[in-house]
């Protein structure tokens, strides 16, 4: 009998707005959004308890919301408040809870999550929302600056497991993602400088006209100047969504442009038990595979020099003293196995010039490890 | 700022094979469908205790294959044995044993689970490989006729939690499936006839020439005439396929026309606490169906009449007393929430004339069940 040779096409649409002060009743983003899946009105919210400063008062403006747009929207429950960072992906209670509360209060695939948060809560809802039911609709309001121009645009979501990092996770389209500017106004220092490593990330690999832009205002950035942050945002979530518009957004072969700089940063922030941000982790993930592309002939001093120099510029740590410890090859190894296929690092050959290579020497890594270690003293973690 | 209007598309390709003895050595169809897949030999293999029958051998068999096919394939570990039937899904455990497998044994995004079994052993193994690493591939060797012709070809993985059938799961294509027809040679009777309720299914919903096929050859098909059951399985296959590679692989609407008969089915189960078997409830789902069909007035008395006949003569019961419990009801409620959206009931005008309603008149369900409550004497479980 002859084999039958299925095909499967799915398409996806989601809208990323930007806005500030989501929850004002007089914002339409969300009711709109959420009008826009038809007749489904009920809604559980998510919500990182970093998100909840006193000042804000963020859960009475969710009632609020909810109250004045009650013919669109109904909160079903008390909105679930989780621990932001890695502490809500490590432990499976999280999950857990929200999907108990999916079960129980009757969220079916046509209702919503609505997941305020850092990108480790945003992850964490994902996971959750994209396992019940086989997919409930996922609305992110991300509230740092890494989850609005990174993290928290993409099809990923995830939880860590067996202490790998995002071990268990899925490939799900959110319904709709709201950036809300004012909920960056409560970050501190460090969470909002880390979050530029990702926009340094994808100029680098990218586009060197925002790797330029960056140069000239990473100093506005760093005094949390509006109008710089928020078109850092736009322009690296631009380029990111482009991206994942692009080829293989379920990344089912072994080229991970977006995720250079990412080998180190992940097994970093492994070995320093999450002493590091993310962003932090990316930026020293960076300056290595930098100055490793420089050691190995491939990137030209001067181009080197800029790349640490923005990085210093924007306030992010060059060097931890976990990159000296043995362990960090294994990342190269659980990156390539986390991934899949064959061992893909992106190198630079020059701002906005990637370079797949598959193989890493690791002699000229430990080399490149002792140069970066010189910055140690103006900028480690 | 402007909204971006962000769109993923994905395509997915998948091979489903018929053949016979699939770990023969000289059965190409595994072999080639794992090189397919590039360099990555690594394998972990799950097996449904059901299929290691003392006649068959079924691990010694996997194990010299893979020694033979040794430059294709590696099995990374003795494969994982797992009970059949809904145990393999209600209990966490057994997600997790393939889980920490895949950790364990450096199973990545392009190596392979491979799970052979019924339907449920297919939908954990799927699971757990679907959300490791966010996503293992994962070829399906179904050894039910019911995981042959439907749930073992599709796009679903499930597990059962919070008591609701299926509440954890993703859509996720396999990466092939190979229909080895020896395998069902082992099947009891009851896993052989309960099977062919698909068949029926998928034949009155699209195909009124399948549909008499089945007529004119069910004794054959009960009599375990192994063309007979071949035939069934290639056709059910290929309507199944048909549709899933139409309009909505993913299930985004509200329409669901494969769950024909599933409301009542998915509940019967549970009501019945898996006395019955997943075909046997989609048999006395169908048969109700159709009953309220006629009932309404929709569907005439003949066209009723053959379908039941149809069905008894597949040796499927059509009652169980769980019909007439007040419960059953709260299967529509149960079905809308997990589907999404506005209920949406299949219903028949005729074979192969299926129409979609939205509303059920509990009067007249109960009227439908006290008139298949007839059949309790000649054909119940």
């Amino acid at each position: 009998m002859e084999t039958i040779h299925q095909r499967v096409r799915t398409e996806f649409h989601y809208p990323v707005h930007f806005t500030r002060r989501a929850f004002d009743t007089g914002n339409m983003a969300l009711r709109e959004v959420i009008a826009s899946g038809g007749n489904s009105r009920r809604t559980l919210f998510v919500v990182d308890e970093g998100v909840c400063t006193p000042k804000r008062n963020f859960l009475a403006q969710i009632e609020d919301y909810c109250r004045f747009h009650a013919d669109v929207i109904e909160s079903v429950a008390p909105p679930i408040v989780v621990p932001g960072g890695e502490t809500v992906k490590n432990d499976g209670r999280y999950v857990d809870s929200v999907r108990s509360a999916i079960h129980a209060r009757g969220i079916c695939r046509h209702s919503f999550v609505v997941a305020a948060g850092g990108g480790a809560t945003l992850d964490m809802a994902g996971y959750a929302a994209a396992t019940s039911h086989r997919g409930v609709r996922l609305i992110r309001l991300p509230s740092t600056v890494l989850a609005q121009n990174d993290s928290g645009l993409g099809v990923k979501t995830s939880v860590n497991r067996f202490s790998k990092k995002n071990f268990l996770g899925t490939f799900t389209p959110p319904f709709a993602v709201i950036n809300d500017f004012e909920l960056l106004d409560s970050l501190l220092e460090r969470d909002w400088r880390s979050g530029t490593a990702e926009a340094v990330k994808v100029a680098l690999i990218k586009d060197q006209e925002f790797f330029r832009w960056i140069e000239a205002n990473a100093v506005l950035v760093v005094e949390r100047n509006s109008s710089a942050i928020e078109q850092l945002i736009y322009r690296c979530a631009q380029l990111h969504l482009q991206h994942i518009g692009g080829g293989d957004p379920f990344e089912t072969g072994s080229s991970r442009p977006l995720d250079f700089g990412h080998w180190a940063a992940h097994k970093l922030e492994q070995l320093t038990n999450y002493r590091l941000r993310h962003g932090e982790a990316v930026g020293i993930g960076i300056a290595l595979d930098v100055t490793y592309s420089h050691v190995m002939g491939m990137l030209s001093a001067d181009a080197w020099q800029r790349i640490l120099g923005v990085l210093l510029d924007l306030g992010l740590p060059l060097y931890v003293p976990e990159l000296e410890t043995s362990d960090l090859l294994k990342g190269l190894t659980e990156f390539r196995e986390h991934l899949g296929g064959e061992l893909t690092i992106l190198l630079l050959e020059d701002v906005g010039k990637p370079v797949e290579v598959h193989k890493i020497s690791a002699d000229k890594m430990k080399e490149s490890v002792a140069v970066l270690s010189q910055y140690a003293p103006v900028c480690s973690l």
